[in-house]
């Protein structure tokens, strides 16, 4: 999320969530804290979104509850995909009357008090992907958003190389720009050679393909849908989010379905075999999506055997390595074929800008400025070096920190001290679609006490070799040794329901605080924070 | 670790050691149970060691107590450099004299009752590979060891494929084969690619160069010396198993210090900048080693700044990206321009066959029966689908089980059943060094109680947020709570006196391990398992 102050305007530019680390257990989402835009509210005039993607638009339903004001709806901007998945978002959490939602494309501009935002079309993996002008007082900043330059992508048309080379024609004071794939050569492939890959391996099937990828690949969806039609196969998706993000996709016109080619998974499992694709979520192992309850045998609709195929349509994101891992192997198993990137690179491909592609944006550009932005400390240390390399000074490319200031002036530019920032720490309470959420900060996370549930498992055979056990530190009076002991048994009796197969410690990490969460929630109406700590031998 | 008896006859193939994975915390090491040896402990005729790395190693020191009889050394056969590491490190352990070491190359032969087992050797990524093939009444079982076919290796010679060649034209029973890499198409690149990109990187350096890879890499610190040589540079080692395992591969040859090449970081440390170059431990990015601990400014004799170049010649292990990442984006935040495999391909090279070398193998040996080993799931079920395309009958590949027991007969091959087996959990106590260790089995894990060392810290500043806190389960009755506070304390005493610098996960729970630990066994003289629980926001 990038903060973008003119005078007395205030734009928010995409709003996204990110995942918890591994170290970071207990934590459900992480979004952004935005007590500088609340400090100054009525400055606020809207947010723009480049893209559907999850880390751009998750934040929303956490951020928008703390920017509303009783009569005004906050306005959104974002390409019709986008809008299309924000809305579906809203309306699930009960927030879709709080906001005026703007579609726009490339081309499109926006005037948001002294701001005028420009959207001009880039290729990434997803359809409708944008990048954003913002014209000042002060000169014009460029975000990237998420790009590359596909000439050939598989959904809409490549990046709009023109309109860029047109902005550096008129002169651009600063380019924030996607750095994650600076550490790569070249160019990144383009989507077509996923496309290709695709359709190999479906029509050299023989049994089910599954195709496993993230809930807003409308593009990869797409794939699967051309080769399926091709090979006489048709299509269901399962997975929450993938039904409902292809139903908008759908309905917006992204998935041709004229012919009945999508449809139910009911309908699917009626027909043989050699004629199912299905396509669903879980490629990064994610213990409660489909391809790992599918791997464990435990998803109650798709069953996998020895003829079936698998394909991973993602690589891991750092730190899923190990429950990709233990996916693919489980996937193994049961016999299938499983066909992931580091088998077949074809599978995949990047969305985002290789090194050549980031010094071309440069090029086309030609900023005085430029801002990394997206990326590791490593990625914008690159960056910097890849933009001296194009002829920016150094001391003109600012390393930003989160909450970091960067004020840009007639006379120059420069880092300006910190705002309030930081993590804002999101805890879903009990079930998957339970809305009810508490934002922790730092400071607040231990208000309620926490619990460590400590569990060791035999890591083959998946049974307790000891635990659960409960200790607290700091909980409410009504949690006392009789309600702890009490959310323990509930534990326990959870797990011994647990079907066979190998043990997805994500998976128990995940029920051991829903199961324990809810007890003593139950008890005392207080949330404290809860610590699963799985040992595997 | 592979048994091979026949009849009255077993020998154990490596006694490797297994570093723990994430979710095994409060665990050092993990080592084979060798039950099954024990319950036939006067048939057991010796060890053969394919080479000299950890996994193959590692366990050592923990396994011969367990085989020691009394008046009776236990044979070990090994090449000359895997018996300079061995040698080093039970003298360290004082193991020394229990042993009886018998240094072997590619051509030897070693009888063991009935079993005559034959030395040939391979390529890998340390110098003095073998393969081993065990002729007995039955048949001949070659296992592989770790290897590749690389033409033209920077150290030794090429894998010996006459000798496979031959072994195959009078009829080999089973292939053990190596699989890691079946993933990958193709051929593993030669190492000689690693020295090209160390030349070019040492080249067009212009202050230090630090070189990060395994302590045990004698060939890439031979890499790194051919190329200081060349420009004018002088070499140091640091990391203490670094030190040991270069002063072996010195003393027996493998390293070549005529010209006094290599000196003492001291003596380096008082030359220019541009005339050091340092290979240090610690490229997967572990707590304790130098390369964190250079990265988070926390070394004692290295210090690292703009100008300087840090090429980290090794790829992440599964498990580690984490870590490995940390310990890059610290280095780039020191202004160090650091080289990785993400950065450059050629830094680093796997020392395992890819597909075509292990097609080939299969070739050269035209084996009745394949065994896969050391890979996971995946790479066993892919390798079966490469015997198969090979024309082995994919009846005729077994899979093994740890603790599976696969007979081969005159008449036949079948999976027989399980003899006792599993991990055992090396929990070492204390400071690094301090040779005291507990054995801990699955059943006796908590046999003294564990304790939970629960920490929050802040990610940016890596100061503590709340904690420590522990809480014990079925401990000594001398562990009251007093004792438990007093360890707390000592324990936030040893995080206040960190350093600044951003903390470092891994070091985190080692430190809270050791000071626990220590704290809790001088009051109780029990080793609860230690579990430290980290959560950084």
């Amino acid at each position: 999320m990038t903060a973008v102050e003119c005078g007395n305007d205030i734009v928010l530019l995409d709003a996204g969530g990110k995942f918890p680390e591994e170290s970071q257990r207990g934590i459900d989402l992480i979004i952004p804290d935005i007590t500088f835009i609340l400090d100054r509210r009525r400055n606020f005039r809207g947010i723009l979104i480049t893209h559907g993607h999850e880390d751009h638009i998750g934040g929303l339903p956490y951020i928008l509850p703390q920017l509303e004001q009783k009569g005004e709806k906050i306005p959104i901007y974002a390409p019709a995909l986008a809008i299309g998945f924000i809305q579906r978002k809203l309306e699930e959490a009960r927030m879709d009357d709080k906001v005026e939602l703007h579609t726009v494309k490339g081309g499109d501009r926006v005037k948001l008090g002294q701001i005028e935002a420009e959207y001009i079309h880039v290729t990434h993996s997803i359809p409708d992907a944008c990048a954003v002008a913002l014209h000042t007082p002060v000169g014009t900043i460029v975000d990237t958003g998420d790009f590359k330059f596909d000439p050939t992508p598989v959904m809409g048309k490549p990046t709009d190389e023109r309109r860029f080379k047109r902005l550096g024609d008129d002169g651009v004071l600063a380019l924030f720009s996607d750095t994650v794939r600076v550490e790569v050569d070249g160019s990144t492939p383009s989507e077509a050679v996923v496309l290709e890959t695709m359709d190999e391996e479906i029509r050299t099937a023989k049994g089910q393909v599954l195709i496993a990828t993230f809930a807003s690949n409308v593009s990869r969806i797409h794939m699967a849908m051309l080769a399926a039609r091709k090979y006489g196969r048709k299509v269901a998706v399962a997975g929450r989010s993938m039904e409902q993000n292809s139903r908008v996709a759908e309905e917006l016109g992204y998935l041709d379905n004229e012919d009945g080619l999508l449809v139910s998974l009911e309908e699917l499992n009626r027909m043989p075999k050699e004629k199912r694709v299905i396509v669903v979520t879980g490629s990064q192992g994610e213990a409660s999506a489909a391809l790992s309850r599918i791997a464990a045998g435990e998803h109650p609709k798709i069953r996998v055997s020895r003829g079936d195929k698998i394909i991973v349509s993602a690589t891991p994101i750092p730190g899923n390595e190990d429950t990709v891992s233990h996916t693919i192997n489980n996937l193994f198993k049961q016999g299938t074929d499983v066909v992931y990137s580091g088998r077949n690179r074809g599978v995949h491909v990047s969305g985002h800008a290789g090194r050549d592609e980031l010094q071309k944006m440069i090029r086309l550009l030609r900023p005085k400025y430029t801002v990394p932005i997206h990326g590791e400390f490593r990625h914008m240390a690159l960056y910097r070096d890849l933009c001296v390399e194009t002829n920016i000074p150094r001391e003109n490319v600012m390393l930003p920190e989160i909450g970091g200031v960067i004020e840009f002036t007639k006379d120059g530019a420069g880092q300006k001290g910190r705002v309030p920032s930081g993590n804002i720490l999101v805890d879903r309470l009990g079930d998957r679609g339970n809305p009810q959420t508490v934002l922790r900060t730092r400071e607040n996370l231990t208000d309620d006490g926490f619990v460590v549930v400590t569990l060791i498992l035999d890591r083959s055979t998946g049974e307790l070799v000891a635990g659960p056990y409960l200790v607290g530190k700091g909980l409410s009076k009504d949690l006392n040794n009789g309600a702890l002991k009490e959310a323990e048994n509930e534990l326990r009796r959870m797990l011994s329901r647990q079907k066979d197969g190998s043990p997805l410690y994500g998976f128990i990490v995940q029920r051991a605080k829903e199961t324990v969460g809810r007890a003593l929630y139950r008890h005392s109406r207080t949330r404290p924070l809860i610590l699963p700590i799985v040992t595997e031998l």
